[in-house]
């Protein structure tokens, strides 16, 4: 456990959830959070209780399904609105029910927001600011407070930016956090008044950025050269507009950079990993050229350098990709998938270390597969029976001989959906037809009613989660289609990937994939 | 004209190019030089000369093709060889016959990588820089040096680096480029780095920052305050691995937030535009969310700030975007208030501000749609559609009385979708049948089939992305769908939104507002 000295305090399950074309279900929070934690951040951000029934949900379910290893779950809020009593005010009172053992607090800091948004004198501001931490801490919670449009005010008005600071430290906020919500700072802007403000309040100070001028890791960075030990950021810079300061940015540089142990031990080799199923969960495509974890971030064009590469690769990289969790790839010559596929076999019971030859083949034939859109990173499942076909032990508990699935909009504007499928099981032909909510959703029924009397553990069986994204889309529906769908059969979940050049066609191939690697599970012997 | 103190120096063309997924045709690179122009930067580099064909022919074809207003061409190329002449050095001789007017020489400059890379020795390394530099000057050149690999050079053995920086200068190179070829930098190395090579060099500097920490324009900023006085940069950042300084970040920075005049009068206005334009020709879809020029970069989403953001934008945004050529766009998201719709049906041309109540019954059922699933924020066609729905202006062509997709794997192992329509337009029951390689691209076919005769614009529309994202996805195929669908007719974009029980409903939805909503911009008579 690391000690209260530096704070990573991630926000992407509140504020990055403001990024456009983000919408997190409360199971994709949980699980984000469960991400985040494995990554080691102190504090987790997980919404604003009371405000939506949405982060309400969030919070409660956190108590049972959320057990925390490093990180701190926090509640965000507002000070209470003006002219009330902060014990009578049904925003602040949500933020002490939210079980949340840390508070982080919006407050105005810049007094044209305070006249403009809030309406209010700046001296009420202060009381509000005073009263709501007072109150908060009297319920036994910590509390940040984070002064919004921080810069900007204190460049308008320094000395009301500064009371906010010593009011809010002087009432007990354990950390005040300058934010450039507008996110117009320069790195030198933000080293100057945040050194400025640490001479003239002695407060703890954090930093917020927003990446408005693509500043806002350097941002974060000279916060902390100036004094700060708290950083918020969120994974993959989600945010708002632009975005905010990258956890996966910020933390790197100073743990590999500036040689501060930000991180439990360990953690800094998930960072790739845990960056790429936050944009799985998100359903946002993994950036490929982000710093550190991108794909792209350690690919070399082989050519002049190459020789010189492999001699000292060190000359070619500014830090080693291991450190991160991501590996150097040679964009000719590509030995990326090796280790991952020998390990991947070694926890199926097969050692292929000694067999260059079957790995070889099976590294290529994923990365064929990758080319045409598969991706095995989230798809475990896919990844087994792949393998286990490419050493000899191909999964087979049926062979489908077609399908056919029929949606339509009746005349009186209802829907309807119903599919058939024709399929072998030990040796029967069978026929059977599904009806359901969707196409997708009357294959898997039809498929399950052929298949059910000869395995009925499939009753136990069930699709948690659905993913679609459309690769390529720069044809419209002529795209190529990749479905993920995560399944469970009450003790463990596993993913299978599928693509198609529509999404039925995809959907099918991971369906079958669920099915068939659930059978397995079970142990039924194959037919 | 500029003059000289200040360069503004563009390698999208030449460092750019190395990004992975990026392969630019010589007529490519020539629409990229003249946009890169019309944004006023001071230097385009233009290729290797000699080092392969195309490179070659773009520097043939530019004599005659590419009238520049403000840039002036440059050859890269490498210092000569170790023990030859430079005037007996192909590579070198190219470089004069390229016909620029400048040449950037890259030169190594970490004792290292002499003995590594170019296996020679210290001395030879510095003669070659000497001799490349006064025999090109000699030709009537301009020659700036690029020292690769400089800041870990520097760190490694600064005596050398320093000696490299001397060489050049005295040999007559215009401007001594530092580069951060690997880019471990942070801001704080570069400035104090910079500053340090400048008190003992005295040399003219420049600075070539990779963005491998994300701090590549934070690093080019932190040079010029360190004194550099020449920048160079990519479009979009485009470069190897993460890739290179933002020219779109970095310019503005220094025009908007440090009042330096680097760009010629009225050309910042021009970066949304050619940021844009850039993108399509290299074939990257344009990030959304990039600094200044993103179409995110000044989305506001809060209801809750909306209100204040009518009264005074600028204290909401760091810059007026029209400064940058882009526009202030509000978003409306499940924070959906009253003041966001408003302005949203003024951005429309509807003016609400006098009437409450349709106001607020638009409010309403905006919220109630978001609750069910929609997203306006992405979608502001289906958006407008519902807005003169709600005025008493709602725009029907057509009217659907049922359809049906059907798709399927046929026995032989290929796959079928086929789609019926059946609609009503000017009074007339029409019904048609498209084949497609899904259900969705087989209904599109089908009403555009049936809907052609009577709107042949219809065959300047397409579909040109398509995206499916799962709601609640915590009971498998249960879930709600939601489809978002972009459509162009070659002059203008639209986004609509469906949402579903499942995708193919969702689809249509999306794809029967897109139909509509393009034939009400082409200003089609309803029937």
């Amino acid at each position: 456990m690391l000690d209260d000295s530096f704070h990573v305090f991630d926000t992407t399950l509140r504020d990055g959830a403001q990024r456009e074309g983000i919408n997190l279900t409360v199971s994709d929070k949980l699980a984000i959070a469960k991400l985040l934690d494995e990554f080691g951040v102190g504090f987790i951000e997980g919404g604003w209780p009371g405000a939506n029934p949405k982060d309400t949900e969030f919070f409660q379910r956190a108590r049972t399904e959320l057990p925390l290893k490093h990180a701190q779950l926090t509640a965000f809020g507002s000070t209470r609105r003006a002219g009330t009593r902060a014990a009578e005010d049904p925003q602040v009172l949500a933020l002490r029910d939210s079980g949340a053992p840390v508070v982080t607090l919006v407050a105005k800091s810049d007094d044209r927001h305070v006249e403009l948004a809030l309406r209010t004198t700046l001296d009420e501001n202060l009381a509000m600011i005073a009263d709501t931490v007072t109150f908060l801490r009297e319920q036994g919670q910590r509390v940040f407070v984070d002064c919004e449009h921080f810069f900007d005010g204190y460049r308008h008005n320094p000395g009301y930016a500064l009371d906010v600071v010593r009011t809010a430290a002087e009432a007990g906020a354990s950390v005040v956090v300058l934010c450039d919500t507008n996110g117009g700072m320069l790195p030198s802007d933000v080293f100057q008044i945040v050194t400025e403000v640490r001479q003239a309040t002695g407060a703890r100070l954090g930093i917020h950025a927003q990446d408005d001028t693509g500043c806002a890791v350097a941002n974060t960075l000279a916060a902390v050269e100036a004094g700060a030990t708290h950083v918020q950021c969120t994974a993959n810079g989600y945010g708002e507009r632009v975005g905010n300061a990258n956890l996966f940015s910020v933390v790197p540089a100073l743990v590999l950079k500036r040689g501060r142990d930000v991180l439990p031990e360990g953690c800094l080799r998930e960072m790739t990993r845990v960056s790429q199923a936050i944009a799985e969960i998100a359903n946002i495509a993994p950036a490929t050229h982000q710093p550190y974890v991108g794909i792209s971030a350690f690919a070399h064009k082989a050519g002049l350098h190459a020789s010189a590469i492999k001699v000292d690769p060190d000359l070619y990289q500014h830090i080693d990709p291991a450190q991160v969790g991501n590996d150097m790839r040679m964009l000719v010559s590509d030995m990326a998938g090796r280790a991952s596929v020998e390990l991947k076999a070694k926890e199926l019971g097969v050692d292929l270390s000694g067999d260059r030859e079957t790995l070889g083949r099976i590294v290529t034939r994923v990365k064929d597969m990758e080319l045409a859109g598969y991706s095995f990173e989230a798809a475990d499942a896919s990844l087994e029976l792949l393998l286990r076909e490419e050493i000899g032990q191909p999964v087979r508990y049926f062979e489908v001989e077609s399908w056919r699935a029929i949606s339509e909009r009746r005349p009186d504007g209802s829907n309807a959906s119903e599919a058939t499928v024709k399929l072998y099981v030990k040796g029967e032909r069978v026929i059977a037809t599904g009806e359901g909510n969707g196409p997708v959703n009357a294959l898997d029924r039809a498929l399950r009613s052929a298949l059910e009397s000869v395995y009925p553990d499939l009753a136990t069986m069930e699709l948690t989660d659905y993913k679609v994204r459309i690769l390529e889309g720069t044809s419209g529906t002529d795209a190529v289609t990749r479905v993920l769908i995560e399944s469970t059969d009450g003790r463990d979940e596993w993913t299978t990937v599928g693509v198609g050049e529509n999404v039925i066609d995809a959907s099918w191939i991971a369906l079958e994939q669920a099915l068939t690697y659930g059978l397995l599970r079970r142990g039924y012997t194959q037919g």
